[in-house]
């Protein structure tokens, strides 16, 4: 969870939503991303997404069977989906994403009897530093709005 | 869907589920995609999926406010989740998919209270050759699923 937290540090210090992931196989990192959906202009990019894409291109195969995937915030409901299709076996994520998150939260994908695979889920590992990188990132988003509405009036 | 529905046979007659999707944008069409998990090797390679980052890459912005989505089958989860990240403004689905639909099946992606954004949805257009397309593709692979299993025994 560690280096999902760097990954999640570089992806605020870029302007993005600070979110991290990595995908670990048999003990060994296969992929690492952090969220780029603003730098690719993706509405896909979640971290989770770029993981999975990576890690099935350096496998050679569209499911990530045994795989296991840390990131720093509750996926939302297109990466829960995606990590199922992926068939990845365990899922660890550090804070719960109340009002965003498609795994505890929402639509809670993987709950549903048409849901085809359900990893493992963990969650609270890292959750401390998690949240408080998306406080400090949206605290200073509102105040640089708040200034640029000041400028403006 | 006329242009959907050949995508998704484009995509059958390669060996991938059939399922095409268009996206349109003012009476133009800016992406068209035909399901491609298999020759991709990417669990995230949905029509829909690809439709949308195409679209995204053509107007140069994550959001694709103003834009419909045309699709043979019902979005699972996972593209539900990426439209609604998109800010689509109105799906037209043709077949429904009870087993694996995740709009008016399964978690009901839009029907939450933490969904962001929830485009019109319209269905059952274009849903019989859909199906049939669908039907015939499962029914073409259980037959060679049991004549391998047959040559094995």
């Amino acid at each position: 969870m560690h280096r999902a937290l760097q990954l999640a540090q570089a992806s605020a210090d870029a302007g993005e939503v600070p979110v991290g992931a990595v995908i670990v196989r048999d003990g060994v990192e296969i992929a690492a991303a952090a969220n780029a959906m603003r730098a690719a202009k993706d509405p896909t990019a979640h971290a989770e997404m770029e993981a999975i894409r990576q890690a099935a291109r350096v496998l050679g195969n569209e499911r990530l069977d045994g795989c296991d995937l840390w990131v720093t915030l509750e996926p939302c409901p297109m990466c829960a989906g995606a990590i199922s299709h992926a068939r990845i076996a365990r899922v660890y994520y550090a804070a719960p994403d109340p009002k965003g998150g498609g795994v505890d939260h929402g639509p809670r994908v993987f709950a549903h009897p048409t849901c085809h695979h359900r990893p493992e889920v963990y969650s609270g590992l890292g959750e401390s530093p998690a949240s408080a990188m998306l406080k400090t990132f949206f605290a200073d988003r509102r105040e640089k709005f708040a200034r640029l509405a000041r400028g403006n009036a």
